[in-house]
């Protein structure tokens, strides 16, 4: 094995004759390649009715299912190769797993990415034609750099990832700066890589939709948000980056477990953030004795002996959930009673998709377009 | 599963349920979780004897495997986990594969990267004490940066990844350039992911042993690399970055595949490059008739005509191997036993590890010391 991983390296010809091979060989199941197929692969394939059909190699497995969150089982064929075909999938990003013998694992004929707390697989299923909002486009394009920094907090090197828009590097602007936190079982490159944020913000900021700004995305894994946001990033960045320090100038938006982070933290420090994203998210309904969660009480306290200032200095205010199978959609809708009890006002926003990327990416186009300007009407 | 994912992805609480439960609740084996665990996951692991070990739930399989090069059998205990310690294993960054009855895919609970030209385990092995050469430390840091680009010879988007410098953001300087391609069934990422590139520039331009530059790494996933490097990539770096544009300030360096598209783009284009990097690569010594490769010949015939030219102008020529055991290791003595018969003057650098990745981070630390310096006395 080391001599043909070794020769697989070293052989640009023998690329073909790797692993994919028997792909190319045998007829391919209908459909084009999946955009995040890795380069010898013709699988995973999308059909033009969306569906996604999968192909591998495993003469000697029992059993071979692709899980999608719904689980489908691969048939075997004479070859030893198993197939499979999807329903119709929706647009965008969707994490899945193959299933080797009862054993989840990610599709090495795909790309992969840390999701679900592990190594996980990632397929694109096309937009509908013309909404090229979410695909990279003949526009200015930002950067997405990795910056290495260490932490007081978690008392280790971590990384951020910083999005620069286009012409930062040429001009002397300073920029207003959105800070933007992934969810639970993800880290600092989920939204580069499964959320696509530069090329969102790319097209948004091409066509005027958006202001020009600076997007720095953490490691949302520790156990002190405030002090990993606060302490460690806020200082590096706008020591580093041609960034505005004032408070009408920083976001603050988050999903899913980096939604609740948004919202302690932008609770917790009002003075920081004009305007706050809140993606699939809510504060727990319940506790973990299943009672009602007492821990929020005091937050919603701070929201009404604040609320006047809250209402006047939050630009946005700004909730999305992926419909009602989002696995937030409770949680969410408790929370924004309470907030209508006090009186805190806020923006709502919901698109089918339940609790999954396409959600989150049409969530940042929506924000993103509404940040660092004058309040609008809706607000 | 779609709950199970989504629930995940949710319940910060219960990531540490997630797949890797099983590795917390049992004692572990011995060892420190390896640097490429993924965060819910206690294995790999290694031992202080930089033996690894591995453990992963897997009941309805018949047989898994470790397959480091060499294959380890795992056993299987009383709950369905299968476990294995390998030998003791080298220093820096090794490609691994799990094996699950018969299919190869990546370990879920270790970090993924695109190798071999699939998505592959990698585990990293500690330095000896006190070599910090290729681990962050405290000192300042630059950054890389993904840019997304049309390629014109691709007829696609691609995307290439760019070290800048620590201060290269405050000083108004221009800085040399190195061109770093990846080998072949890699790609862009390789140099800063399974390279750690910006660790080793970041160490040698803090102790004032390299010059502060900027790093280009472009997809070399091309059927014609000239084109991709002087059409669409060098322009576009000019444009974008401050560097230097004179040939004494480029610098182009490449491993494996990469080392033979630097070897043809420096020897057809010797008024763009005064620095050129080898590493673990040579000519073909035979064509794909098992002949003597006539390819090569038209390449030995421009060296013999520009022989002064090239002696005077490379102020590198530089060329590293891993070792008898590296794959290239003959093409490449081939090679240079015919510079010596034309009279080619060049640097050789060989250290053990075969053709690896630990051989090449020692390479570009050797090399990046070299350039953009006066000749020195060994050239």
């Amino acid at each position: 094995m080391r001599h043909l991983i070794l020769t697989t390296l070293f052989l640009t010809a023998a690329l073909a004759a790797a692993g994919q091979a028997n792909n190319r060989e045998s007829d391919p199941l209908p459909g084009e390649r999946s955009a995040l197929s890795v380069r010898a692969s013709q699988y995973p394939r999308i059909t033009s009715d969306h569906r996604a059909s999968f192909k591998i190699k495993a003469p000697e497995a029992k059993r071979v299912q692709i899980d999608l969150g719904k689980k489908y089982d691969m048939t075997r064929n004479g070859n030893g190769e198993w197939t499979c075909t999807t329903e119709p999938l929706g647009p965008g990003f969707h994490y899945y797993f193959l299933i080797v013998d009862g054993v989840p694992v990610a599709d090495p004929a795909s790309e992969s990415f840390y999701g679900c707390s592990t190594m996980t697989s990632g397929i694109e299923i096309p937009y509908p034609e013309g909404d090229t909002r979410f695909e990279p486009t003949d526009v200015p394009h930002g950067e997405v750099r990795m910056k290495r920094y260490y932490s007081t907090t978690a008392g280790d090197w971590r990384r951020m990832f910083v999005y620069t828009p286009p012409r930062y590097e040429e001009s002397d602007e300073t920029y207003p700066v959105l800070y933007l936190q992934h969810g639970g079982g993800e880290d600092e490159r989920g939204w580069s890589q499964q959320g696509r944020m530069d090329i969102i913000l790319d097209n948004l900021i091409a066509k005027g939709e958006a202001v020009p700004m600076v997007v720095v995305m953490l490691d949302g894994n520790t156990r002190d948000f405030n002090s990993e946001l606060f302490k460690d990033c806020i200082p590096l960045v706008e020591k580093t980056y041609r960034v505005k320090t004032d408070r009408n100038s920083r976001a603050l938006a988050g999903l899913s477990m980096g939604g609740i982070q948004t919202l302690n933290a932008s609770i917790t420090h009002p003075e920081s953030f004009a305007y706050i994203g809140v993606f699939s998210s809510g504060w727990w309904a319940k506790g973990r004795n299943g009672q009602a969660n007492p821990d929020n009480e005091a937050y919603y306290a701070l929201l009404k002996e604040h609320k006047d200032e809250f209402n006047q200095g939050f630009r946005q205010f700004w909730f999305s959930m992926g419909g009602k199978e989002d696995i937030a959609y409770q949680n969410c809708r408790i929370m924004l009673k309470r907030f209508d009890e006090i009186g805190i006002r806020y923006t709502y926003f919901e698109t089918p998709g339940g609790h999954t990327w396409p959600v989150w990416r049409e969530s940042l186009y929506r924000f993103a377009k509404l940040l660092f300007k004058p309040i609008t009407a809706n607000h």
